[in-house]
């Protein structure tokens, strides 16, 4: 047995300190302060020497905060550090209708917490920044700092934790699924592989037969994880790796079901941008979409028809979407519009043949939904009959064998179920109106760039 | 401009449905339902045969109910469908003290909803699944259905969304950052290497570098996603792929408020766990660790001097951490202990010295969470001065050019920060107790597993 000495220093004076949140002030919490002494500790975003002041603005988390310097000896300091240079600020929070958020911090002392910075690649301080995307994203680290450029990934986190609570709240149960898999089943085109110990593995396009066949478990399903697509498109919309919003659910009578889990899913995004990112959303001026109780819904055929396209087209043209969404607001006001019964051919092969409003397997039990004009997700009723997919991996010349893990489940009773997925980009660029997918991600993959 | 012609189908008749939980039972909420006409739909778990009566127990997310089948044209069709088969049973809810819950199920009407099922590979209505691991690994998606072996992913799903409530509300941020990466910079050994786009790229073994550089940009940030090790281990402890749970946080005095955030981490999830997965946790009859207000904290030195290890020790050996766990269960109660201060040398060139309780740089400002017995969480203060960076590289002897882009934001003010890494599976293991960690991850990816 193992002989315990007791040790000489106690635990206690080495114990978890709290995180001091009640005596740092933050930026945003300034204007409840007035009167009181404050510690502020952000970056420098900016300092402006007038002739008899200074000014200086410290940005942290929540937002700007100016201070009001007019002792000689900490003007002198404020002249000698640079921007982004990271200090603690003390001094009283004084009120004056001219700060912005009517409350500024005046006889402050400055104490350096890091070396001062060097002048950033890009202008932080200025409202609107001034540089080329590209330049924009090789210095993504630094240059997000700016408010205006931070603010769709405060959205984004709201987004996707509303997207979990709201599936949580109907019992789907997260999932975590491997990335790297033994075959490339989905689409054999535009996927990365790789050296797995000496085999070749590739990077999962989806998590799409893992979540299916886990409806045999858990019967609802969820995901949020990285998905790979060797995307030789370089094109504003496409990314080699983005964060697949995934859901799968058992026991549905056909694809409406999968419909009002899609509604429930959107809508708690929205709810939750609205309710933990409002700061972003003003920052960048954006107005949220509201998610009607019953989102419009129209068939392929019908779009087809409204559109004034041939009715064997196959897909819906990106004019064709924005037509549809255009109608779904005019007629509804409505932001956000079902297209179902896409021609089955055009799906992937998992899709269930159509059975509502009618059978008929020309067309199929999936949808899209079009949120502005452009589609945002997908999904739709699967195939749950092992027999099935025998049949139509044969049918459309696919390896049955290539796929014999992911359909083996299928033998052992799946239930009737279906599922939707789409990217978090797509739908925060969409939300904010950005240009290109790559201003809504951290640090993006594309055809050219791998860095930083 | 384009011709509207409006749908000759109107919306409503396609609209979503809802979810229509209120149509179905589940199986947990059969004992309510007594003397009322029921809905159940799951997979046929059980079918037993006596003189006069076959019992047919249905599973469902869930849970078990029973069916009492009298009926001699019912029990014929039980008799053809196998064990797994999906299916839906009206009937009217009885109470009976002798069903388990109280209330069965009588005078069924059963339909198949989708073909009947092979039988499975594994006995899934046995209470104890007869089985070897690798066997229930090669149909997890199928043996994963029994009740037991899918307890623990339950309690991963809990924890993982406890893991972000408690950051969340202590304003982390939730990123999602690329895996694959241009260099393999944590380590230079077991990365996986892909092609990408003709060029070399790799998978990332955490979101380190990301997540201590976008302290720059949100202050606090936290992650949940996988990382890639090309482990070359086989043990029961390692995989190639798994969740890692990271938090970052800048504005830190030391390590003791990194501590503060892990431990508010793990008390969240445990939480969670009690307060989402109870049926999950009482069918594997574990108990849950009570998490202490103030956890013990032990420095590196004293915990060598407390296991009777040479004072030039560099880390602590299993059996080590075994009997720090049992110092502080038996001293402070505790199933957590925090052990401070490792060696700087033996930890990752990014960890800060020691400066506190004293200025030492052998010791580290670095700590790890040791649950029962066992490192469970790794974490500290990390260095924030580029020139730092530049000359701790220089000293291990790692090529600074490779670097580059993961340091440059230090150039332009990173304050003081800290943060922590833990995988989710390592977490469900210990708390679950299971013995190998792959009865913990959905399906596993080692040296020699790659499917399914």
């Amino acid at each position: 047995m193992q002989q315990f000495v007791e040790p000489s220093s106690r635990p206690s004076p080495q114990g978890q300190s709290s995180l001091r949140s009640d005596t740092r002030t933050l930026a945003a919490e300034l204007p409840s302060r007035a009167g009181e002494n404050v510690r502020l500790q952000g970056w420098v975003h900016r300092r402006r020497r007038l002739a008899s002041v200074t000014f200086v603005v410290i940005r942290d988390r929540s937002g700007l905060a100016q201070v009001v310097v007019r002792d000689p000896q900490t003007v002198a300091q404020v002249e000698e550090i640079g921007e982004e240079t990271v200090v603690e600020v003390t001094g009283k929070a004084v009120a004056n209708p001219q700060a912005p958020g009517g409350v500024e911090v005046c006889d402050p002392a400055l104490t350096l917490l890091s070396e001062p910075a060097e002048t950033p690649p890009v202008e932080l301080w200025r409202p609107t920044v001034n540089a080329a995307l590209p330049t924009l994203l090789d210095h993504a680290a630094v240059t997000l700092r700016h408010p205006t450029l931070r603010a769709p990934f405060e959205i984004a986190a709201a987004a996707v934790s509303g997207f979990r609570e709201a599936l949580r709240g109907l019992s789907f149960t997260e999932i975590q699924t491997p990335k790297i898999v033994g075959a490339a089943t989905e689409s054999g085109a535009n996927v990365f592989a790789l050296d797995y110990f000496g085999r070749r593995a590739y990077l999962a396009q989806s998590p799409q037969f893992y979540k299916q066949t886990l409806v045999g478990v858990f019967e609802r399903v969820f995901e949020v994880g990285p998905v790979f697509r060797a995307e030789p498109h370089d094109t504003v919309r496409h990314l080699a790796e983005y964060v697949s919003l995934d859901a799968e659910l058992g026991f549905v009578a056909d694809h409406r079901e999968v419909m009002a889990a899609t509604h429930a899913a959107v809508a708690g995004m929205v709810a939750a941008v609205a309710e933990h990112a409002q700061p972003a959303v003003e920052r960048l001026g954006v107005s949220l979409p509201g998610v009607p109780e019953e989102i419009p819904v129209l068939h392929f055929a019908d779009a087809l028809k409204l559109v004034g396209a041939p009715d064997d087209e196959q897909d819906l043209a990106p004019a064709h979407e924005r037509a549809v969404g255009e109608w779904a607001l005019r007629e509804h006001g409505s932001d956000f519009v079902f297209v179902v019964g896409y021609p089955t051919g055009k799906r992937a092969f998992y899709t269930h043949p159509q059975t509502y409003p009618t059978d008929d397997a020309y067309w199929s039990n999936s949808f899209d939904l079009i949120f502005r004009g452009m589609e945002l997700v997908s999904g739709g009723q699967r195939l749950h009959r092992y027999d099935d997919y025998v049949a139509v991996l044969r049918e459309r010349g696919l390896p049955v064998e290539s796929y014999a893990s992911y359909i083996e489940p299928f033998r052992y009773g799946i239930p009737p179920h279906g599922g939707f997925a789409f990217g978090l980009e797509r739908f925060v660029a969409r939300l904010v109106g950005a240009d290109n997918i790559r201003q809504v991600t951290l640090f993006p993959r594309d055809l050219h760039r791998l860095v930083p």
